[in-house]
């Protein structure tokens, strides 16, 4: 039973896994420095937590978990072919961890003092089709400040983006913000109905991938009127070459306020402002967004898409709580950045171990003392492989090879006689005869 | 829409997660120390991986995932109401780490070096019913040692044991141990099948937690001869007064051979071997274990059962490679044992952040002077929370208060004009104006 890899799904051998906790570490402790708290929640959630809070293209994204002992023949002649669905299954893998954290804030509300800052590092897993750089299992970092309206919450996320970019030593980024509300002004200014302005900016969000001429023709096939659209797309051409000012004849001033507001903040709070600007085009994906929104890109590797993203939503946790709570956040997806550093030979994946000595027996009457030198080793705070097993030195020095651990310390009857070691360098393949103490001190 | 907590799952809050995170960097601290190199693996399998290398026990673990756009009616007319599960599922979610260990051993067979030392920390979810301190998903934290038949490699695992236990601040523990071999040889020594040594072994892992006589009737049940099982547990009664020794009877040697010469090596490896002790009732439940095997129990809380468990399992490799590969491991059970650690007051959940400054501003004006100063006390290495928003400074300290933040940096117009800041500690309320030179020496 030979193993065939499960498309969409991505094994980390050690030199990968190595690199990636060493990104998560950073991130970790980027989130940390800016006094953001962690929280853990269950891979798994209820469907009536999942679903109906991202819209359908957060619906379409779960992976349900099927019921144990269910009847499905009695199921489908009860319920038919779709009540027998939900008979199947009534919880699923979490597609995002701001659903999760709506569901939390609502849970624990009385424990929780707010504003709640957040961060959340874990995967989550995504049906839908996979393709280079997308993976259906993924590592998400989130932060996200619940219970603020303020545009300091704002500013603060995108002085994290900054801060998080820069701690993984990555510095040409693009962060482009925009805002739902100015969004929907412009998409009410061109006479696009309520009910079709998620479509639209699901089609708008999809530019820079499928260019103008597509999104036009997938915004009429929603039904959107080929004269909006087409003013729409006008209209976002100005924007982006005039700026928020460009937008004056905009009737709802609120969004164009949020986001001025930002950006002032932003010019004070982050070392480089000129990487952050207003993209008119940029809507994101899920329904729950309220205000600003934010994507990042990296200027050497646009074809990954952005790898931190996020934006203001102030009607989620409500549908849990039954009052409104506003909350921001930027999720940054750890596995498509992974994916892009290799790419770009920004992070070393060629470790075989994080041993920097194997201890080698010459014979397995020398395995305790060769566990003692081992030890001694660990204590003097060095990684130490030994070698499972002993004997045969020229094995065990292939295989210190092969891990590319430089140093093999070799014991034998007449070290352990004399508290003795004999260090070989793997690449000089020069080796000396030392006490313990002596490469203690080394 | 209020959230109803999904039996069997658990939510960490931030002193939780802390917490948590704190013991997971230790344990990964001690594994790296040994030499183990980390991997990663999807939480998704196929069911052809994770069925039938564990047994029915294993199988019945499973939680499966639905496939996507399955046509249940002409499935159901098509395969049946069983044939349908199989078309409704082909991937699950992993119970353990040691398959998906094996599968990847496999599938990169060139691309590792034998003998493999991994660890892998990460979450599995097992489909049983939920009871305290028994979680339907987990943390486990597993080392293993692939393509070596040593039994240095057994007792480096048990060194292991003890190292990462002493790590995490316990000392008062017991590690179990017994080998599949012995067990073997004694089911074979009082006549009962073959066919049955499974179920019996299952049975008499349950010595501690359903007692003597209730054992002797699941055994009855599984089909085991009264008097056979009688004579097992005689057996077993007679291995536990005398030890090793007793079974000088059994005909098959090789168990008491491994796990003689494996406590031998312990002897030298561990700081206190008196901790690990031979018990002939020690089983495991799984299928795939072929010698050695582990447990290790809390003195102060053996009602929580076995937190760091594993054995030798020689065959699993070969299930997926074609040919055998010898391996042994061991898992830390990491929700099991810090439950049981929050039970004995063995660890701090009470933060609420891990910041230790919390910067205020009296008005919005002040915000850019407040993002400098958080700035500046972040680069300085604190872990700084500035408050997404300003003003209200009561309601700033109550905030501080709550999330027990011990020192609040006050930003007024006063102290942005003069590069000052007014801090204030929180329990002794007492406030002192300070220039931010000199906060940053404190």
């Amino acid at each position: 039973m030979k193993p065939v890899p499960l498309s969409g799904f991505r094994d980390f051998l050690p030199g990968e896994a190595m690199a990636r906790q060493r990104m998560l570490d950073r991130v970790r402790h980027v989130f940390e420095r800016f006094g953001f708290a962690p929280i853990e929640t269950p891979a798994v959630e209820r469907l009536t937590t999942l679903r109906g809070t991202s819209g359908e293209e957060g619906d379409s994204l779960i992976f349900q978990i099927l019921k144990r002992g269910g009847d499905l023949q009695r199921a489908l002649t009860e319920y038919g072919s779709d009540g027998m669905t939900e008979h199947l299954s009534e919880t699923g893998l979490r597609f995002d961890l701001t659903v999760p954290l709506a569901r939390l804030v609502a849970q624990y509300s009385e424990e929780i003092p707010l504003p709640f800052m957040r961060y959340h590092i874990a995967s989550v897993w995504r049906a839908e089709a996979a393709q280079k750089g997308r993976f259906r299992e993924f590592g998400q970092c989130d932060v996200d400040i619940v219970g603020s309206s303020s545009m300091v919450a704002d500013a603060s996320v995108i002085q994290l983006i900054e801060a998080t970019m820069l701690a993984l030593g990555i510095d040409r980024f693009a962060v482009r913000v925009n805002n739902r509300k100015i969004l929907n002004a412009m998409l009410n200014s061109v006479n696009i109905p309520d009910t079709l302005h998620i479509a639209a900016l699901r089609s708008l969000d999809k530019m820079e991938k499928i260019g103008r001429q597509n999104v036009l023709v997938e915004m009429e096939q929603c039904g959107v009127p080929l004269q909006s659209a087409n003013e729409l797309l006008l209209l976002t051409d100005k924007a982006r070459d005039g700026g928020l000012g460009a937008l004056a004849l905009l009737e709802d001033r609120a969004g164009v306020d949020e986001l001025t507001q930002t950006l002032g903040l932003v010019g004070h709070l982050v070392t480089n402002p000129e990487r952050i600007a207003f993209d008119p085009a940029v809507a994101r994906g899920l329904a729950y967004y309220t205000g600003n929104v934010y994507e990042t890109t990296l200027l050497d590797a646009p074809e990954v898409g952005s790898v931190m993203s996020g934006g203001r939503y102030d009607k989620l946790v409500g549908m849990f709580l039954g009052r409104d709570v506003p909350a921001v956040g930027v999720s940054l997806g750890i596995d498509r950045l992974f994916a892009a550093a290799e790419g770009l030979g920004l992070t070393q994946t060629g470790a075989k171990t994080p041993a920097t000595y194997m201890v080698a027996a010459l014979s397995d009457a020398q395995v305790p003392y060769a566990a003692n030198v081992a030890n001694a080793l660990r204590d003097a705070g060095f990684s130490v492989y030994l070698f499972p097993g002993a004997g045969d030195i020229r094995k065990q020095l292939k295989h210190a090879g092969a891990l590319a651990i430089p140093q093999v310390v070799i014991v034998g009857e007449d070290e352990a006689a004399t508290n003795a070691v004999t260090v070989k360098d793997i690449s000089t393949r020069q080796q000396v005869r030392v006490t313990l103490a002596e490469l203690l001190r080394s």
